[in-house]
């Protein structure tokens, strides 16, 4: 039976990932990670809809000495192996609302920007890579399969330096550029010895959650997708998935983003 | 005649620049900027070789207040336009050694090297691009001109997510990646009006400095450069540059590098 782990589960896809995997015969726990979980109404309703598949955690993935104190409990609600890590909690901007121009541009929207989309995954990846590398490989393809765990990296398309073409938006693209080069790095330092992660960045469409809302208008009904749309297209993906897939990154219609 | 600012002039790449820049009949001034120029002995000399063409300023990049208080004695400095401005800070970690794996990874070393290596550069362009604009386009290709300043991000090669194949160097790597796309975020945003500066991120190829210096075992001779070889590529690009070019990363030899 499979283990996962949810960070940044609160809301949006993290919020939605919890309740289909948690809904799947296959999946016997889902670690569902808050920086303050218990003051989260949707995702405690979550939880009480799954009480015995749902654990909720908190942690603050910009506090380093936060994420190495939940370890033991971590290590303990999972029996000491992951097979799904999802890193999902992610911001446009401190202010809600991403740089038009440079105008816009500030030290803290930055550094704030990079702590919770770049540097938050990378740690996460760091303390709980040993446990996925324990995994029997109970997602991804299973056909011919030579894989362990499967860690995924919520990203965007506009990541994509080749693909970009309107500028702005400076505090979540730069960041979100470094987590695809995290994500690369990852799959080689997690894929070299016998035991291999697949690592990939994911590319979840444009959603209504949260985040993006404030910029919808424009986007034609059928590619604005809800968020169990989403992450329907996003699971059935890592379904699929296998270690020629590692480092890449993907979009929710399962074609390569170039970066 | 020209103006140029060398922010990181200190030591490496920058401090020469400085001196090939400041050797140039075509240069009027050249702006070096650091930490604490008054105390870097090397920039120092340097000064008092050209004394009428080189100007110290201290400047912290990690501390936007810092840059915008010297936006006055920059615009004085300059008389109210720059036509090179070149970004040669960087550090590979804030110990001196990348990460060989996760183990090293650090939130405090990530952080530092986002701050001096992606956010410095972003907010230096921030508050230099209006003087950039004000150029009238005394570098790069002079035949059928389109441009106005040219922006210049040191890069490398290993910021390329495509081409990585050995990881490791997480700070260093994440951070270049996402100067890259500051890089092309900046070339659109300054290359729409009827004044078009040209941004580029350039990789100097392996050069004999203090940031690489432990990393050279197994580099072949011929493909170790000296400062002055790799300036002297760089500055060969810089001179051929034009509006086609902006926002591409390329190499020391003309080539460019995907992302």
């Amino acid at each position: 039976m499979a283990v996962a782990i949810v960070q940044g589960a609160s809301r949006g896809l993290g919020l939605q990932f919890c309740k289909v995997l948690a809904s799947r015969a296959d999946v016997a726990k889902v670690i569902a990670t808050s920086r303050k979980a218990e003051n989260e109404t949707a995702l405690c309703n979550m939880q009480s809809q799954f009480p015995n598949k749902i654990v909720l955690i908190n942690v603050d993935v910009t506090k380093e000495h936060n994420i190495k104190q939940v370890v033991p409990k971590i290590m303990e609600e999972s029996t000491g192996k992951i097979d799904l890590l999802l890193n999902c909690s992610a911001i446009l901007h401190p202010s809600g609302k991403g740089e038009t121009s440079l105008r816009d541009v500030s030290f803290e929207g930055l550094r704030t920007t990079f702590e919770t989309n770049t540097i938050g995954p990378v740690l996460i990846a760091k303390y709980f890579s040993p446990l996925l590398l324990k995994s029997s490989g109970l997602f991804g393809k299973q056909a011919g399969k030579k894989h362990s765990g499967i860690l995924v990296n919520l990203t965007a398309k506009v990541s994509s330096i080749s693909d970009n073409q309107v500028g702005g938006w400076y505090s979540y693209r730069l960041s979100k550029s470094a987590l695809n080069m995290a994500t690369k790095n990852l799959s080689i330092e997690l894929g070299r010895g016998k035991s291999k992660v697949i690592c990939v960045a994911l590319h979840p469409g444009t959603v209504d959650t949260d985040l993006s809302r404030p910029y919808h208008k424009g986007v034609p009904a059928d590619k604005l997708f809800s968020t169990e749309k989403s992450v329907n297209y996003l699971m059935s993906i890592i379904d699929k998935l296998s270690v020629e897939d590692t480092g890449k990154c993907l979009a929710w219609d399962g074609n390569a983003i170039p970066f």
